[in-house]
């Protein structure tokens, strides 16, 4: 039962572990699960945004969001943490873009994402976020897609889910992905990998996708009808 | 029995909750009802203001607040905590103004009071503002509704009640609402919503209702007559 | 029994209460009785200034406050605290006029008071302050009455008493205002609110009064020979 | 059995005290006497100035101190934390000067002191003052006298008494008062009063005094000599 | 059973001991195996880089980073505290190469590393950071080998293996280094190392491994085909 | 059995005590035995510096410190915290020299040392300087002593002594003391108070003596051959 | 059973110890045996740097380094703590050669590292230095020998060994000492001390040897030839 590591702020535990990062964990596995593919003709990202009330507003978006044109965001976990990365890559993509007159690099993006993160591991009077983020796009080397934790740390994946139950949408990414894999099949792999991880079985108005194909390399949104297509 | 985490300020939980950010909201849940409706003719805010003794003034306002001409906002909970947050969506409202020469968009302020409530939940130092808002008005976009909470969330509704009993007053709204409703039908929707999860049945001198109609896009206060007129 | 709430500075507990905030309105609660009434005909602020010794000099004054040409404080808590606030609506007064050429609205001066004593409330490294206030002037809207407290909330009244047994204070003022009342008769009210508070019976060495008539809107205060006039 | 609140700085407890300020105040009833008394002819400052060796230096002062031509000082509690509020006090004389050409006025002065005590009561990473002094001069008013406490509270007195038996110091004083008091005879009730007060019975090289006469209005010392006179 | 060291940040035990530093070093030997082998010919620098799932991209290293030309680094522990110290490693490395015109030294970078991760241990507000580097590289000294850890502390080694079984890697390294090792068993050497602090037995696939020859003292990857040929 | 007051930095305990500056006169009390004694033909100051090994140099001072041409000081307690003060006081004979053209006043200057060693017990961040120490000198006043203490109060003294078993050698002093006592006496008398207080009976290497005779107005050390003949 | 005092930065115990400065010293009485002797015809500086592991790279420094041409220090304790001490006193070396054109006076060298290492004794937000230090060499004065510890005190010895069983070390020297002493005895003697305070009888290799002579006054390491040569 630990018990003093929870009231300094993340500092170590005799195993050498840092408990509030774990927790901060905790929270991101109980958020609703988002998922990422990239496919040679481009990358896809999908959430689960099931409203929590029948009278909540359609019209705006609270898991996946665009970062620039060429890159894209879903997060698991607390949504108001999540704001935070989300402006301050937001920043760092316009000042990219400023400086050297070219689209930031996807894991030069990401792992400015996870420094950020990793300084709210290492020193007092902050908490970690809670939130881990899988960000997805085309740039110079290709279809890339990164997931970020609370401890700022990163991993690079060619298909991931986090969230509630992601081992199981995980089991799902492994089975279905190929190399060859086109964004069609991204986009409905992406989405059956959700639909497994989450509560009941959501419609097209509950799941949400973003794609950046490696063509237009654009950041696109699809609509209720589009998603409707994939889900039969 | 949580106990470590209410020292520390904000830290997670071995849960990854978030205690401080919960003891808040249930500060809030305590707080007197107020409810928000969007129709296509505009958005009406609504709040039980009954005062504490019968020498209270009742020409001043303590619930309802007025943020720029378009845009208002209802608020439950600590009213001290509130007013930081009315002066911070003010300044930010006019500040707008001055930089780009048009009105606020409902959600980018919300989703900046949202932004500086949440730095108050993960810095040291600090506590969390004892607040929720509903936030409404008329821009671009349309007629809108957003609510945020203690921990920087917010979200986008078409009909929404915070406060005492907001469960109750929620199925009101649910219930009642169309999205063709009216304006008038949704002032007295706003205020039946409020009237089931107030104690007692308050009369119109201790409701306060607040419209921004679709089309003069100009926040005005109901006097008690009005009020009054919808209560029957 | 609360106890880790003590340790820390001004967090939430669990039922979502600031504890430092009610204990210092404790204190507030043991303070002398102070009242405040309005009438169209002015303001009276009053209290019970009873020395704690014979040799105590009565030449100065620890309840009543004079802010502005048209507006005055009456005080209930710690007298050191209370200056802190004293001194900074003072400062307030004259930089509004300064600023504006126009004497400051009492409702903006009260709310000002209030939001530095909601500073207090939620920031590390402080204590809130262990005292309310009752602000009365004349100003543009006419003749007004404020309470603020240690949470930094306030309140507009036509008439209220602060400080200990302010329930029986209050019980006589609701039973001895009309709307109509002058302010020869609101002195009168006010001082007997004050001696219901009081322990044993002050006499008018012991009782002071303020008033800003709506005429000349100046604060004044009154003579022992004045106030004992209305103690017959 | 008080425990918690020892350990943060000057909080409240649940019965709205600040026990730093208490505790600071034990220390304050633990030092040597004290006392001030005012008469039409001017004002008197004394202390046991009982040294704690034969072979202390008598001639360096431990309780009396000159802050300006027209008042001084006496202290009871830790004379090292006494110092800096003389210090403080000084250099407020000096500048009061330098600003308005004219004698600091007593109150503003005695204001002042506690003003600065007040701020050490309610922000953390300090403690209280330990002492209580009294202040005593000659202004435009007349002749004054108040004292101040470790909560940076004051109050105006004719005559007064602080540190170790204030109680019985205070009875001498109010047995012995009079409006149409002379020097000389203050000079006398404020030496009964500190030998009152006082453990075995001080001689003239014990008992310090200083007058500040309403005519001259500058701080005198009185030699053994002059004490002497007194004590017959 | 340590308790009290725990919480406060990286204080002395009674035995003189920095607990927090230990504690930072059980994460470190938890991590994945890295090792550094010298030889005249030039450094290797060898590390287990398993992916986690078989959806991980291959194509983003983790362990180990090239610091500069000459020079370069592997990591065991927390991977996001490692970027912290690679970009401080990499900066410096550049400004020397301004202001002095010429490669750093290897000790000197590796000095500099242990400097800052020195003061995360002296200093509250912060914790140690929770990884060890072995760096490698050649200079005018010449082909050089330091490791460092989270105290801040360095070591000059021929050759040394630091993670997870580290005592077995470091038997494997000791029983086969020859002060005139060719580049060639160096490579094969390391390899050995690593493998046999891994559990199961790492593919070409999951390991890694970057070179900095003498004569070129150019830091290069080798691919997965040259690594394959050193395991036969 | 005190507790709660050893744990946060120099509060009030419930009696009014300040632990930590007690504790620091702990280890004043343990201190090597010093003593100081004015003549009007001078000042003598004397310290036991018994070293702790047959091999320590005896050409080094650590007990007696220069601190201007007409004023040094004897330390008992931490000789690293004395450093500090030490230097602390040095800068201030020089500025006041440069600012005054006249040699700085003792009391003065003994003043300023407690000034700053006050700072120290009130203040969180800091503990109190765990040192008394002894300064004398010849002003213009005459030939003064006083002694400080980790409160940072001071009292004057016509001879005192400091630190192990300082009760006795007290009474040595007050029982040798004479106002008109000679230089050659004053050395002697200072030698006899340290000698009682130190443990064994010390030689001459192991006293050290520096007098400031009243006609030089110059600090001088005394070499073991004088030392010798005061212990004859 | 120390408990509290473990717990805050540096503060005193009830005995006026200060515990983290003691164990501090617990972590120096463990490090490897250093000693320095001086003689007329120089300074020497000795130490046990045994590798830790049989690949360790006999070709840096860890326990012997030089401050300056005239002077080096032997450190014993935390060496990536020490380095700071060392770094610090490089510095001020070379800005004293800048402002006085002349060689640091070893003693107040020593003065200024332990002036740095008392700062962190006293503020809290630090822990004192894990390490004590032998600083020797040849300054105007003659050949000198000083050594630090953790509290920031230091005293001047003929010849010293700290660390490990550093009594044994001390009697050596004790035994072997001379005044006359001539640089090669001086050698010999340290190494003797250095090999008695050593497990096991460490090797020339294991051996560390620097000799600062009094004619060339310039820091000279031995080679392991020569220390061999020693220990026959």
């Amino acid at each position: 039962m630990p018990r003093a590591y929870d009231r300094a702020i993340t500092i170590f535990s005799p195993e050498g572990r840092l408990y509030q990062v774990e927790y901060a964990l905790e929270l991101v596995k109980r958020g609703a699960p988002i998922a990422g593919v990239s496919s040679p003709e481009g990358v896809v990202l999908a959430a689960n945004e099931a409203p929590e009330s029948r009278l909540e507003d359609p019209d705006y978006y609270r898991k996946l969001f665009q970062l620039d044109d060429h890159v894209g965001a879903a997060i698991a976990g607390l949504s108001s943490d999540a704001r935070v990365l989300i402006n301050y890559a937001r920043v760092y993509c316009q000042s990219n873009k400023l400086l050297y007159d070219e689209p930031v690099d996807i894991e030069a993006l990401t792992r400015r994402i996870g420094d950020l993160a990793q300084v709210y591991t290492q020193h007092a009077g902050v908490r970690p976020f809670g939130v881990s983020m899988i960000v997805g796009g085309v740039d110079r080397v290709g279809c890339r897609i990164f997931s970020t934790d609370p401890s700022g740390s990163y991993r690079g994946y060619r298909a991931t889910a986090v969230g509630r139950r992601s081992e199981e949408a995980n089991r799902v990414l492994e089975e279905g992905y190929r190399l060859d894999i086109s964004l069609e099949e991204a986009i409905a792999l992406a989405l059956r990998a959700v639909r497994t991880a989450s509560e009941g079985s959501p419609t097209a108005r509950e799941l949400r996708v973003a794609v950046i194909p490696a063509d237009t390399r654009t950041f696109r949104r699809l609509s209720v009808e589009e998603v409707e297509k994939y889900l039969r």
